[in-house]
């Protein structure tokens, strides 16, 4: 009886054993963890980085076709196949609607790749950056190499520290601030509060912009709604802007923009500048073009 | 010695059975078939339908948020609730860049959202829509019945036959034609050949239009650039343009737009026309700003 009990068991154990291990690519990838409708996999190669930081917990995977993959709190942040375009549309839109952007402060963009779009404007002479997490610059430092070097730019000053508390230093001193957050839950909740947006506002010179993530405009119309009504109160300008991002969720990403003095989208300084080099994905036809939002987003702001 | 044996595979075998069975809700996902890097799931309630036709797999899901769903042979085609940018873009552009867009053909399409579309417009007098397989239409009736009620509107003609034979009777006929296909895999492979474009081009009028469901520029790059070239060499004017769709591959859905007479973002027309109602995507600025591509799709034509 034993005996038949224990091969029984035997053959249910090996079955759920290959279904588990063996048979389905599905082990493979990894899913975003979040209450989307659509769930975005990727196809991962290895766990190369999973621990807890003080502030979130920090995954990096290599992928089988997008390279190096960085998660916080279970949430796609980049991988190396399609992060230049979140990174330039964020860093290229300001900067280039801004005839002098000189002192630019990136709040959060940890792993650096804001930072290297924006260190190729050659008029702009100090890069401020502020993280909360020390640890996501280290662990993206080692697995993104083509933005650590960035970090060393003369130019460049690291900060550690909370975003919104550091921004209450400054009045009137930054031309341009990139708000490069992850979501509005865990640490980056207060990136999206009426008081840290009134002390960008202060920090702003007179002439300022600010970007910032703003979200999916499929999953987050009311955050985004009420984001620039209040934008639009505090502001000269206020505008939404968007870009393709494939392993972000519902594959595209906006951006909030607010200035106290230029229009959103017509970089009327570009003639006098130089275009960055080595540009994957903004064209000054598509920064206004990026501006023009399908009916469903346009609805939001009405 | 069995005891010890089989209780140890019995707990074995039970914490396996929960992982399995309860733990994930993954197992609520619908996951596309495909071998791209990235992978679209949807959360869904039910299988409804799931059988094959002649031609290909037919399945519908009712889903947790997207409403119904339709899947060909693995593939996510459309659902209640991301389809109208498609549909309206793969519609409205080309109507409204022609000034009398009266005889239209749409090759596939079974589903009846392009045909919604293209009935909204008053200056088409006949609709054509050739769907090879009869399968699509009855089921689409069924579980998208918003878009059912358009097969029975007296300018439409609905024909069960293999578009690319079904065009070759006809010469300077149609203003405009959709080619609102699947993939170039099963049934569809041929409504991507150069000998399929011809016919296109000759069963066009002289100010003929041709639009069709173009892939995804992340995706399909090689695909998308030959059929370019070859377009460039037919028609007067070739483009490309694009929308948002999440429960597409990448999140985005390319058209190829090609035209003897008239370029393709201008609806210079459009003034002296009323716009479609109940637009939930398309408007006229973003029909323009839908050709202004990001660098690393324009390169695809370079």
């Amino acid at each position: 009886m034993y005996k038949i009990l224990s091969q029984f068991l035997t053959s249910i154990a090996y079955a759920m054993l290959c279904t588990t291990l063996f048979a389905p690519e599905r082990n493979l990838f990894f899913e975003a963890e979040n209450n989307y409708p659509i769930t975005i996999g990727v196809e991962v190669e290895k766990q190369v980085e999973s621990f807890s930081s003080s502030f979130e917990k920090i995954d990096v995977y290599t992928t089988k076709h997008c390279g190096n993959m960085l998660v916080l709190d279970g949430a796609i942040q980049l991988t190396q196949w399609d992060n230049a375009a979140y990174h330039e549309m964020i860093a290229h839109v300001p900067l280039l609607n801004h005839p002098h952007p000189k002192r630019v402060l990136i709040i959060g963009g940890g792993d650096g790749g804001t930072l290297s779009e924006v260190l190729k404007h050659q008029d702009v002479a100090k890069v401020t950056l502020c993280e909360i997490d020390g640890e996501v610059i280290r662990v993206s430092q080692k697995y993104f190499p083509e933005f650590s070097k960035s970090f060393s730019d003369p130019r460049i000053r690291a900060v550690i520290d909370d975003g919104a508390a550091f921004i209450q230093q400054y009045h009137d001193y930054f031309d341009i601030i990139i708000v490069d957050a992850s979501d509005p839950e865990g640490p980056a909740c207060v990136l999206y509060s009426e008081e840290f947006y009134t002390d960008i506002f202060n920090a702003l010179t007179a002439d300022g912009i600010v970007v910032a993530q703003g979200e999916s405009p499929f999953f987050h119309r009311d955050l985004i709604k009420e984001w620039h009504i209040r934008n639009k109160k505090l502001f000269k300008h206020a505008a939404y802007y968007y870009a393709l991002v494939p392993t972000y969720p519902s594959g595209v990403i906006g951006f909030m923009y607010a200035s106290k003095s230029f229009a959103p989208d017509h970089h009327k300084f570009l003639d006098s500048k130089q275009l960055p080099e080595n540009l994957h994905y903004y064209t000054p036809e598509l920064h206004d073009a990026s501006f023009i939002l399908p009916a469903f987003i346009n609805s939001i702001f009405k």
